[in-house]
């Protein structure tokens, strides 16, 4: 087949067939408001009969968008691959976009340092109109850069700051009075929190919203950081069950599913029963969680719903909204088999 | 943050600054070739210097190509979110282009028929060079439509047609014959295939390699068809562990992880022992494969590799190569522990 594009058929050709200015023809093949439903099947019709091709230089000439929104993942391939996360968040956007048909640029790195480049080089071609980012680090060098390329951009995050770009919040501190309350009910008093990497923000907020609710609670919170890899999960998780009858932990939350399941791994390969002895708690819901045997008890944060929110609030911002700060929905518990009270 | 973009520094500027063609300046900054190394790092410093923006129109006016692949998915948004396939997938695509500075226009669409819109949406606007297809169906209407949008296109696929569009092809009889062989050493004779939907092209190339393959080698194969999902998994296998003794099966290879994971809670369900009265053999290796009790024994194709040579062999036709079939590298069996034989 010949990648050859021959553009025999213009904007004006269609636009001269159908009676109707060029303009017009440009809205409907663009996906832009501005013209009727009727006319925009019309349009599309006659463009399908001629075999017409626009460039993208006709498209970006004739709207001053691209209607195309970019994301650049900078995760490790083997953890992005196994987690649900992402895959739930993409389909999210992608569901979003479907409606508004839009497109998403997207590029996994695979390692943070090398999206600067990325987003540095999209914006400057002039590629999209917008970011969604994830994984907000300390002095994030994302959010200067975007503001130097004035380009529109929203962090799903779990910080309320005000620097100028979109935020799209988790309340984590009501993810933790859920599942802490729900450890408290079950009698539990010793609670060990296995965290992801505390370069991410957002592990660095849960950590200290379980330590203070923890305390509210009455409750001891002891932090262990992971890598949110399976063999950090079940090292994490026998060194703990190997602690003194006294200081001994009688639930883990893990910080995504991978290790939540290797803690099961661990707990069973050292004869700890659970929940009769040992409650787990996921951070994430995901398949992992309702395979798993026994089934995970997991927070389910409606991962689809709050990609299709920053969606909304990026095109709030990219039309020349102001409002930049949104909170997202607190998350479901998912009481299944993995949290119970000790067994006597 | 404003998203209008002003204009000012053009490309015209950038090049009398350096003392270059305005070419050179165009190749540079939309990464082709056509510059030295050196000139490009000048041309990219100054204009990040000057805070030059390029619009969509003026780097498609100054190169024939967008730089851009795309690929459309139209699956059940719980199906692709829950497997491992299309991620790795994505991740083996995204390789080739951090190396290749290429970019991915990803639609997730959820369902058949509506991904057409988009390839002809897409290839219209000309908002890519070419698109990696998967999930092939019989008479897929997605071959002759990119004829007619003369757009070229690979898909990943289990069938060698000559049709004109790239194909990558499984060389689905290799990987039976591992898993069979397999199965028949460890002294199995009764074989259930539990298959994905054979509305894919790919399933009905399995079946039918796996009851030739099973002929050839004096074992009994019974298919029985599922969804990909978990339910579907738990079903069969307990259907086929209701047959009487004569003609129950002793090893199930399941079309997916998922449902290789529902096959292992319906036999411990029934306390049917694994891999002791039953065995269990999963088609795509995955997080659920290794963090599964017990872990399961999987076939480990090598997907990014594989995303890695599908988008290579895409960019062959791009640049007008006239290859249109590849052959991808047999898998690997993962043994693990959910195959063994038959305890006396």
């Amino acid at each position: 087949m010949s990648s050859g594009r021959r553009e025999r058929v213009t904007i004006s050709d269609i636009a001269a067939r159908l009676g109707i200015s060029k303009a017009s023809v440009s809205y409907a093949l663009n996906g832009r408001p501005g013209v009727s439903a009727e006319t925009r099947e019309r349009v599309l019709a006659l463009a399908d009969e001629l075999g017409f091709h626009a460039s993208s230089a006709a498209v970006a000439l004739s709207a001053a968008r691209t209607g195309t929104i970019g994301i650049v993942i900078a995760r490790d391939p083997e953890v992005i691959t196994a987690e649900g996360f992402y895959m739930r968040t993409l389909f999210g956007v992608e569901q979003y976009l479907n409606d508004a048909d839009g497109q998403l640029l997207l590029r996994l790195t695979g390692e943070r340092g090398e999206d600067l480049h990325v987003y540095r080089r999209w914006a400057r071609q002039g590629r999209v109109d917008g970011f969604i980012l994830y994984d907000e680090h300390d002095d994030d060098p994302r959010v200067p850069l975007l503001h130097s390329l004035q380009v529109p951009g929203v962090m799903v995050t779990s910080v309320a700051k005000e620097d100028g770009i979109g935020r799209l919040v988790t309340p984590e501190s009501e993810t933790v009075r859920v599942m802490l309350d729900h450890l408290k009910s079950l009698g539990h008093k010793r609670i060990a929190h296995l965290s992801g990497p505390t370069a991410y923000l957002h592990e660095r907020v849960r950590v200290e919203t379980m330590q203070r609710e923890g305390e509210d609670r009455g409750l001891a919170v002891r932090h262990v950081e992971g890598t949110y890899e399976f063999a950090s999960g079940e090292e994490a998780t026998t060194r703990l069950l190997g602690l003194s009858a006294r200081t001994r932990p009688t639930a883990i939350v893990a910080g995504n599913d991978i290790m939540a399941t290797a803690a099961l791994k661990a707990a069973a390969d050292l004869g700890v029963g659970v929940p009769d002895q040992l409650s787990v708690l996921a951070w994430d819901d995901s398949v992992l969680c309702h395979t798993s045997r026994p089934r995970l008890t997991a927070m389910d944060h409606g991962l689809m719903e709050k990609a299709r929110l920053a969606t909304d609030l990026l095109y709030h911002l990219i039309d020349g909204g102001t409002q930049t700060h949104r909170v997202s929905p607190v998350g479901t518990l998912l009481v299944r088999d993995t949290t119970g009270p000790l067994a006597r």
